[in-house]
């Protein structure tokens, strides 16, 4: 991902990405009952670095296993390059936790730019005042051992209903996360970007009361005109 | 609905109408799975405009069908009248997005009283920032042509289990919303209306440390006058 | 339950309490998808008074009902001691109210110490406004007549999922609630307290940018002195 | 419960029986997704014998819990009156067994009418291929002691989201399981026996080409003398 | 639909039907926990007769309602087309029946195709027995009043999560019901019937011991002719 | 896995496994909502070979993706060995097929002894004749290509909320599929085989009259002689 790719996407909504993705034929990447846990945090954006679990099994899940320096959780909270986004597939179980306070403190410290799981966080009290972007499906205080097998690091994995390959980038906002598959995301980023202009415009006509037939989307060709002035009065 | 009724439903909460419907053997008239947005906007009440969905089809409902000027969902928001409650029939789903903030902006400039779908909206943090009153079940960014086919207004509608004819009132508080079938709105604003002022008695009473025995619901006479007497000092 | 229990009981958070709970080979005692309604309100400890439910049948529930002194929801929330906590079995069904504004209210002013059901409340808005610990699975205003039968007082019961027998500890932060199974309260208190301690200790640790392998858990013997030396310095 | 009662009952179809509840009023006294294992078995009628458990607790719910000749599973099954139906509430949940071959083996031995839970059977195609009649919502191989602790007999129940008094009559045929309360047993079976010959009667005109109209329900007079023919020459 | 259509359709799984729509972009025409409730009757093949339904409501829901010629389910039953197949949109919700054993006959005494709900049937035992294809998710004894409004006939509906347009060509086998829109059915037909052939042929093989790699698909070439003889041999 | 732990296995129930690993400590190996296609095929005992999916992505899943001889489901079902069992992590979801007759067949012809998958089979009816055990959770015609990605072969997976490691021993039979940690498959198979002789017993015992107190579980010694006896009469 370049740095004008990330730029852009830090101010398009994931709303609008899921209809450019959708004009490509993307149908299903925007993750499915994943919620922001701190929606006034800072946007995310980031490559996908990905930790897959399967169901816990007693003799191997016991709390020893944390011990273990190459617990895959634990070398992933270690590994997360900064910058990338760590997305936890729980297969959709928040019954036990994906993860928590400590760990979310050290993937911030490390410069990490958010963390994601279809499962849920413990210590969410915490987490929700941290600076850092954080999305699950509902607060679970359980410890991860009762459910969640880790079991890998940076393979494919689902994730709300939806496929996530590692380097895909992942874009959070008050709404919730949408999947990028790697290879479209300059092109995602700058149709979002423009997109994003136009619809703004369209708001503040629509906020001064302008009807939305020829507008929303943009059928009349008055509009073009009128939209091309605000924009350069608007110098985007 | 004529204005007493309306000035009136405006100070009951959904929780004593559904008490009050239930006296006349009403069971289901709350929207389930149906929250507040916005949960400090405005209470709404009007009555049902209807948009109703099915599941969407590839072939019908590519980014080209809101060209359409007669597409029901653009149609209803140019058409639904002030005053009235835009509310859509999403099947229950909030995978795709019944609405965004774009229409919903146009609808409140319209004076419509608020909007309610049993699927979700997208732009949810804008819509929150609206002093539009708004009900949905969970955000949604994905845009609605995933999922939802609009297929006409203004018919009886399913909407979070609960049954919705054109014209029924929808009554919105911080807790949900609940349906009044046009016919008895005057006489359940009524009662709702009284009841409303012996609960705030009880509250009252409760909170200053009396039992609940006798006085909720008001089974001891000796009751009746203190209410009578708290009444005429208050005024209501 | 004694004093220095609830003490310290009233520090350690309920994911804490798992991972103790968890050491001791319970791994069931979270309530599931019970969310605080006013997570700002004091966090709430003490033993469980519990309230059964069936569902409701027509000839049994009706308003009337209300009218018996004996009626099962009313008679506890007249008899549940100070100190306790007011737990209702609601069979995860949160289509109609478990109690709402006014009994909650009673409960508050009688010094209980907070009120979980798996099912809703009604007056919802009003509940999370209070200073009485409340947890429920989501806002719902329909009189519980329409869906619950209250049965009987102080049996043990399901509640989130969870066995709570009458007199087991529940512990609720802005997370959710867990149960402490009465014999082993002094215990997990003690353990959980001490818990505490350290993992503020790492937190901080983590913060200040230490890495978490060896840390937690302590597997680095060398962590155990600069712990020492932390908590003598905190007085802790 | 006499005896024609149960005769009676023995002929009349779940189907009809709600129906014929719905006239008194009632609306869910039909077990929800609870099938019959065994649907070739003779149909079930007697009064209902429950067993309730709730979430089973680790420390309680050992292989050993079973040598407690005081177990409410072991002493339901042994206690349990011959023609009674041994009905368990299983919280809907079928993850562990409610029961098994073994103890369906007793109930039938000892002359127990059928057996019904909201939950699973392990063991279910020895069951299935059963003279007992048994009503679960889906095969469950794991130990009860897995989820489920048994905890007292003959309280009033939820079953299938239904209300089970002990003493309520459960019928079952191979459609479900329809719970009739004591008091009106006698009176339902009578009028369920009445409305079985004239649906017999409307099938056979139906099945020959007539139309429903005016014959079901009855509104056409004309009708009334073709059912008493027909009646008198079947001798019903 | 013409004749050679129908016919085609009869010998073509839904199975290869839903591949055939896949690719022509449709994704989702198999309606979701929609089974056969008698396998095995004859195949069903016929054009969508519909009827829609809302939530019951208590003052329009008693069995009066039964007595109006004008009842849309009663209408419906009398006057869907031979031939055709009667689909019903019960919302998904099975708790109350869609239809039951009476209006099954009649609608097969009539010619009906077959008959289609997303909820579930009461007399299920019976109409298993029918010599009608008959698709529903559960069997369903109580009386559709208290959950179904019947609304309107021969609108656009919701049936298993498809949409399901009047005219569209409803396809039914032991698997489940895909729906073919009215457009391409002659179209689906034709490729579906060619495949099926080819299918058949593939399965002949595979059952011989051939490996699938380069036969399904069929990317090696020598397959196309050896599948030539065989046709020619079968006079396929 | 010994020719001899495999023979055991074969007379064993999938109930009393499970009860066999409860001694051991697990509580979760019994596939939860995995049902037999064909509960009359020989029972099914085999090594896990597994596939893995993830959500399918449009631009991957095209028709043409199984023109590629290396699509993992492809290669597995020529891949995996004889007297292994085919696990298909669907991740729960049956709206699209997992396999269909076609690579059914083959894996049944090429010696594999069995297949299971969390999601639903295509061409079910057919399966269903076959002589191969099959579980999944219900019948699903669509493609596999509209959701499921098929990523990898022989992964630690998922399936039915259970971890399934390549190896571990999976055994089906006519209730449903439980896994076998390959470390303890001989330990486990032998006691099974052993409680297996004793619940056979025990059975014969309740048909006969007998009470289940102090024999199941065994806690009157006087049983054990008559068991020894039993034992040597039946040479088992």
């Amino acid at each position: 991902m370049n740095e004008e790719t990330r730029r852009k996407l830090a101010t398009v909504s994931t709303a609008t990405l899921t209809t450019v993705l959708f004009k490509r034929g993307y149908r299903n990447l925007f993750l499915q009952g994943v919620l922001p846990l701190n929606p006034g945090a800072a946007r995310m954006v980031g490559p996908a670095f990905t930790l897959r679990t399967i169901p816990a099994r007693e003799d191997l899940d016991g709390l020893d296993a944390f011990k273990d320096p190459e617990h895959p959780q634990r070398k992933g909270v270690e590994t997360c390059p900064p910058g990338a986004v760590f997305v936890i597939d729980s297969r959709g179980d928040a019954r036990a936790a994906s993860a928590g306070g400590i760990l979310v403190t050290r993937l911030m410290r490390r410069g990490v730019a958010g963390i994601v799981t279809d499962g849920g966080f413990r210590d969410s009290p915490e987490i929700a005042a941290m600076d850092m972007p954080a999305y699950h499906s509902r607060p679970s205080a359980p410890t991860n051992l009762i459910l969640h097998h880790c079991i890998d690091l940076n393979l494919p994995i689902a994730c709300g209903g939806v496929p996530v390959f590692p380097g895909d980038i992942m874009v959070g906002d008050g709404e919730g996360v949408v999947v990028i598959p790697a290879g479209i995301a300059d092109d995602v980023a700058k149709e979002g970007f423009e997109q994003t202009i136009y619809e703004d415009f369209v708001l503040e006509r629509v906020a001064a009361g302008h009807a939305i037939r020829g507008l929303y989307p943009m059928t009349d060709p008055a509009n073009r005109e009128v939209f091309s002035a605000w924009r350069a009065e608007k110098g985007r």
